[in-house]
Order: structure tokens, then C-alpha cells, then sequence
């Protein structure tokens, strides 16, 4: 019986002293003069089988010699172990070698550091600490995927090569079919490329998710997002997944109330199906991980104005780098203030308009914006949502004091003609909740092949 | 209380009698001089609700002038309807405007053409097809991760900005941060670009995906790809949703199991989730769609080879417009053909291996390559899959005679050195599994916003 490794832990005593069937990897191997010890992984659980063969089998020298890293199909028997903190072993009756593996294979069973992994970023899922990650991500993945497929919101894929854009911050790649060795003298013929115009790479899907709200009520986008920004730090990416819902007929507390419960339910979902994952996590990547993500569950993000975040900021008494400001936008070193003096994730809203994007709703002040900032410990910004402009002429007044194209978003601006309404949303970096929720604390350990400036590998 | 349509459909009897609200759109409005009958939707249930008022409200005259289109807010009284066939009705207390529509709103309670709708596409899916059509597309789309979920694939996301042509057929778009005007006689400096070289769109995840299938044996991608192919038909688009299963240890038997196994499950959830939507479009858009789709789920697809397929072609009496030639491709006429013939989805397998990828296994014929195409009634070839070459040598020697460069693909040569294995997977273009389950005939209306040549709106 062909099995997953899986399997085998989710009903041990079913498939105790039955003839079995697994293929995987070798993680480790000790040779004695009698016996063989095989540490067996498959990828589909944290956990290792051990393999045991004797020199009864007439090919054990032969056995013995099949080096970490190669692929095997073992035949055997499921035994309970000699061993009392292994629940069971296989003893051997077959192992067949299904792809060698040479002697300098480079993930060998000890310590590699998480720069060395990332050159051979194509090998590292198979150690440990990946296979958590990356499980994972998958996890989280799912349970947002589940988080709102059972609240009934759409999930919608918006465009990715689009002609506008949609934050105004004209940090966009460029998509083109043009030969770029064949302009002369700067001369680009628009009508010629692909589209029959310039193009590029989206940096929210937001805009688009508005038309789907103005429709479905609720939708949520999870797809990839660009931003051709030339910083080199541990939480920026060129290339990332986002996921932004869009919720029709809800205000900025109702979004809060959203934001707080979907993360809840990430964090319930993962710790719940990723217990090995995090005893790892736990004890080599960010003690007290699990602490801390049980902490939130359990307890409430706080909810501040950005006035009364700079108000805490100036009376804290320390000494910041950058001193925090009314009106300004906030530092790194005070998000770390700010989440550690709450010990807990903070909201901060009610933002002052002029540093944030075009589409957010003028509160009655007319100074700040009904946008609101997520940020947890460790990674900063996770989320950043608002309220829309909903009022078809402050939009566009808010649009041409920041610059923004109207003859690109016109049937945006019809969204507030045609049965528009008070509305919100929220983007997530799922980047950043991956950082958050695995204590990893960089944005290249998170991503299967990270593409960042001047760095787009395998 | 505040509900979605959604949660009184589900438990009509729970909220009877009740004081609720409701929020959202019109769609159709029908006045009398004592009475108002508002058909009311808000997009989380195919069926509308009907809204009553009467001239006892104060602003009776008032309400009586919403038109089609406008957001609204109800506050009201569930009660049983006098009408039969209805289940309910909600007699309002209050029916506050949220957004008004102007009278030239397009979406007017009529039947419009889908070419006239996809010119609006941004109000689109405030009608009774998209409806259908995008919430099928959201479901399909959970269907997909949840079977894969439940049976331990490990999502991935690989990246969609890539240095290398993962079919090598070199029909990917270029992304760049270069400024085109500033190119003096085609000299391009790679060595400024964004990422230090000449990059494009991805047109496949599968060669990466290979690299987590040797370390988590099943795993999947879902996600957007690219082809700069100017096919201007109904089957083609420049951007898609491309799913990409890949499975250490699985032979091209085992890979036909897991496709028609997978396409049951997402058929039935959808027959089962979208009951509503699939009685529309089983009247209005493909007659017999709801039978063609349980037929399939009841019984088997047919599996030939692709020799067998020519053979049936030839012998079939047929005058086809490209006459079926062993060793050369199935034309769209001859898969049309085939699954009328065998009246369901049809595996092709053992394809020429000229008319193949490079990374198809060899078969000991050295003439074909263990490659699957299965094709659908109504769209033709719906999934594509393969063993993949898993012996360095041969696979080397395939790149050269194909001339894939192998400077680019270093990494996936090294993953038949690094523990090896036999291995397969599959492509299927998400838009055409939704025209093949919608009996929707055009690419272009079963995604949100189309990519295709010259054309990039919204």
C-alpha cells in the first residue's frame, strides 16, 4: 500500500504491522556492521520515519552506501519502535534507489546558514526550517481562502498588465512586446506594442476589486502585486502576493472588526494544523512565537488615532531618531514603539490625508483620512485599509490636487454614479504575515525565489 | 439585524417574521399608486428579494422615484409572500437611498448582448449572467485549493518576473524599468535594468514547481501566467490563471487519475454550490449543460493514444478541413471529433515528440513522449500534462536538439543529479475549465477584465 508520510501520522494505529509502501528522501543515514538507520522524509509531514535494514536483505552494502539527499521507495513493515520517543519505525524489506545523489550534494544533514540557502534557494525546501515555512505558507494560504469563501465574499482576480495606476505612485514595471534594439533615438511607437499602448505591472488590485464590491458586496482578491521600488531592505520584495478585500455598505470600524477576526483566524488555522512546524519554529527561529500568536488570539488589537500615536510617541520620553511628528508619517522605530507598548497588534487610523492615497474618505476635519494601519510586532505595517472617497466630486478634486490621471479611471469615478455607496477595504501583505506569523525576519526566507533590485534568480 | 440576501436564503424560516436590514442595489422597480415592489439584490445570492413598501411611509412619493441601479439600505419585516412560487418578501419600514443611478444607468432591466457588456464591463457583473459566471469562477477557484488542500498538496507560488522560457517558445513579455525614450540606436545597457538583465513574464510555473515537488512530493501552483501570442480568438488571452499540479513519484497512469479525479470533484462542488446559477445557465446558455456536466462526473474519460486518436480520425469517413496525419498535432476539428465521438472528456496520450515540450519523458519508442492532453466538448484541449524527462543525458540532449538554452535552466538540470525521481504534472488554464462548466463560448467573459491583443482596458 502506497502511502504518504501524512498519512501514516494522522492514523498510526491503522497502519500499525502492515506491509507499506513510502517514497522520499534520505535526510540522514548511519551505517552500523548489522544494521542501517535511514531518516526518511517525503515532504508531506514535519516529521522524519525512520527506516531500519539489516544485512539479512541481500543487497545491505549495496543499501548502505545511498548517500543523504537521494530518492528512495522503500518496502516494509510498520513495527511500534524499541524506541520510547518514536512512535514507530519501518523495518526494510526493500529499498530501492530511485535517483542517486552525489557526495557533495549541498544540503547536508547540519547547520546552514540562511544566506548560504538562499544561493541554492532551489534545494532549500528540503531542510527543515523550509519545509516549515513553506507549509506554512500554504496553510495560510488556504484558511484566508477559507476565511472568506464561508462568509460568502467572491473571490476575483483583477488584472495583473494594466494601464493605470492604481496608487498613484509611478513606481510601475513596464510590460512591452516592443524590440527594444530597435528604437532609434528615443522615438517609442505606442500603437505598435501589444496592447497599443504603454502598459505595465500592477501595483494594487484594489481599484478594480471596487467594481466587484459595487456587485458582489463582498470580494477579496489574493493574486500578485509589483512595485519597481529600489529598496534594498529585509521587508521589501519587487514581486509579492496581496490580498485585498473590498467590502460594500461597511465603515471603517466594521473593516477593523474584519481585519482583526481574518488574522485571528489565520493564526487559530495555522497554529492548529502546523503544531511540529512551530515546536521548530518556536525553539531555533523566534522564541516565544507561539506565545505571542496565542497572546493575540486571545486578546484584543488596540485601536488609536494617528493623533494620539504621535500624543504616546512625544511622551514617551525616549529619545527616537526621527522625532515623531503631527501630520507626518510614522517611523519604523515608533511602529516597534507603538506595538511594544501595547504588546499587541495596534490599528492607528484617521490619518493625515496628504500622506496617504487619493481614494481615501475625507473625514468631516478635512485634515485627516478615514484610513487605518495595521501593525503587529516584528514586522510593522501588515495592513493598511480605508474607507473610500464615495462622493463622486471630492474624489475628483482629491484626485487632481495629487496628480492623478482622471481620463485613466473614468469608470472608477462612474463607481460613485451608478449606485455608488459607503464602502472599505484593506490590503494585506501576505509577505509580511508569513514574517509575522513564522518569525522570519526576512521578506527572502518567506518566498519560494524572492525577486528584489537587481536579483531575479531561478 | 444587518444580513446578506445569502445568509436569509440559507435559513429563510430562522429570520421569518423578523425585523431585518438589507443592503443593496436595485434592479428592477415597479411602481402603483398604493404600492412599490423593489426586485433587490446584493450580490451574495443568485435570486433577488422582494422589497414592498406602501404609500403608509412617509416618503412614499419619494422612494417610488429610486431607479434601477441605486444602492439602497431597507429596513424592514420578513413575512411569508402571498405569491407562491415566492418564499418570502420583506415589507419595508424604511428604504434609505445610499447611491443614486441616473436614469441613462446602462445596466437596465433588459436583455443587453455580452459584446455591448463587455464595453461595460465594470458594471457587468451587476447582471444575472456574471453573477453566475463570477461567482462559478470564485467557487471553482476554492474547489480547486480545497481538494488539493485535503489531500496534503503544498501550494506554491513561483514567480511570475523570470530570466528563463520555461516551454521555450519564446512568446513572453518584456519587463523592464528601463526608460524607453531614452534608447539611442537600440543600445541597450541590461546592466541598468531593473534586475541587471533582460527579463519577462512567466509562461508556465512548472519548472519551478518541479524544484518544491522533489522536496514536498505534491504540490501545486495556482496563479497568473503570460503569452504574447497575437491569437486574436474566443479560446485565447494575453494574461491567465494557470493551475500546475506536479508529483514526485507519479507515472503518467497515476497523473490521468489525479487530473479526471480533481475535474469530478470541482464539477460536482460547483453543481452543488451553484444550484441557482447553473438552472440560468442551463436555460439561457448551453441547453443540457447541467446534464453534459453529470454525465462526466457518472462515468469515465476515454483514454487513447495519440496514434489510436489519428487512426479514429482517419477511419471516421469525415472530411475534415486539415486531414489527421500521424506524428502532427489534432487540429481544433478533430478534438471536436473525438469528444463527440466518445461523448466525453477524451486523454490523448504518447504524443510526436517534435510536436512536445522539451521536459516530456521519452518513451522506449524514442518517438513519443509520455504527454497527456485532455480534451473537453466545448473547449477543446482543457489540461496538459507529462512524465518529465527525470535522466540528466537525455533530458540534456532533448534542450540542445530543441535549443533551450541551459545556461538559464542550470537549476532544474541539477534537480535529476540532487535525489531525482520519476515524476509528472499537469497545466490547466483556469479560464477554460470555467468555459467548459459555464457553456460560456468566449475567454473574454468568464475573466473580469480580458488581456488581449490591443486590447488592455479597465
Amino acid at each position: 500500500m502506497k502511502l504518504d508520510v501524512r498519512q501514516i501520522y494522522e492514523d498510526i494505529d491503522k497502519y500499525m504491522d502492515q506491509e507499506i509502501v513510502i517514497q522520499g528522501w534520505i535526510r540522514n543515514h548511519r551505517k552500523q556492521k548489522e544494521f542501517g538507520f535511514i531518516d526518511f522524509f517525503d515532504g508531506t509531514h514535519f516529521n522524519t520515519v525512520q527506516i531500519v535494514y539489516d544485512n539479512s536483505l541481500e543487497d545491505f552494502s549495496t543499501i548502505s552506501k545511498y548517500r543523504v539527499g537521494s530518492a528512495i521507495t522503500v518496502e516494509g513493515k510498520m513495527v511500534k519502535s524499541p524506541k520510547e520517543q518514536q512512535l514507530f519505525e519501518v523495518v526494510a524489506r526493500k529499498v530501492k534507489l530511485e535517483g542517486d545523489s552525489p557526495e557533495d550534494y549541498p544540503i547536508q544533514p547540519k547547520r546552514h546558514t540562511r544566506e548560504f540557502l538562499r544561493e541554492v534557494a532551489y534545494l532549500r525546501p528540503r531542510t527543515n526550517l523550509f519545509q516549515a515555512v513553506f507549509r506554512i505558507r500554504s496553510l495560510a494560504a488556504f484558511a484566508i481562502h477559507q476565511y472568506f469563501n464561508d462568509r460568502g465574499y467572491l473571490y476575483v482576480h483583477t488584472p495583473l498588465i494594466t494601464a493605470n495606476d492604481g496608487e498613484g505612485a509611478g513606481e510601475m514595471f513596464q510590460v512591452t512586446t516592443l524590440d527594444l534594439e530597435k528604437i532609434k533615438d528615443g522615438k517609442v511607437d505606442y500603437s505598435k506594442d501589444f496592447f497599443g499602448k504603454k502598459v505595465g505591472l500592477t501595483v494594487t488590485g484594489q481599484l478594480e476589486g471596487e467594481t466587484m464590491a459595487m456587485a458582489f458586496k463582498k470580494i477579496y482578491t489574493f493574486g500578485p502585486t509589483f512595485r519597481a521600488e529600489k529598496s534594498n531592505t529585509k521587508t521589501h520584495a519587487s514581486e509579492f502576493w496581496m490580498i485585498e478585500p473590498e467590502i460594500a455598505f461597511c465603515d471603517l470600524n466594521e473593516l477593523m472588526d474584519i481585519e482583526e477576526d481574518m488574522l485571528k483566524y489565520i493564526i487559530k488555522y495555522v497554529l492548529t494544523n502546523a503544531k511540529y512546524e512551530y515546536e521548530m519554529l518556536d525553539k531555533y527561529v523566534e522564541p516565544g512565537l507561539v506565545k505571542k500568536l496565542t497572546a493575540f488570539v486571545d486578546s484584543e488589537a488596540a485601536r488609536i488615532t494617528h493623533e494620539e500615536a504621535i500624543n504616546l510617541l512625544l511622551s514617551s520620553g525616549k529619545n527616537f531618531e526621527f522625532t515623531p511628528m503631527h501630520g507626518q508619517d510614522i517611523a519604523k522605530e515608533h511602529e516597534k514603539f507603538l506595538t511594544e507598548h501595547f504588546n499587541s497588534p495596534v490599528f492607528v487610523k484617521d490619518w493625515p490625508k496628504d500622506i496617504k492615497a487619493f481614494y481615501m474618505k475625507l473625514n468631516p476635519d478635512n485634515k485627516t483620512v478615514a484610513a487605518v494601519d495595521l501593525l503587529v510586532p516584528g514586522s510593522g505595517e501588515l495592513m493598511g485599509g480605508s474607507q473610500r472617497e464615495e462622493d463622486h466630486d471630492k474624489l475628483v478634486a482629491r484626485m487632481k490636487e495629487m496628480n492623478v490621471p482622471e481620463e485613466d479611471l473614468w469608470w472608477y469615478l462612474n463607481l460613485r454614479k451608478f449606485g455608488g455607496c459607503y464602502h472599505s477595504g484593506f490590503g494585506m501583505g501576505f509577505e509580511r504575515l508569513l514574517m509575522y506569523i513564522t518569525g522570519i525576519d526576512n521578506i527572502r526566507d518567506v518566498t519560494l525565489y524572492a525577486r528584489t533590485p537587481g536579483n531575479c534568480e531561478f
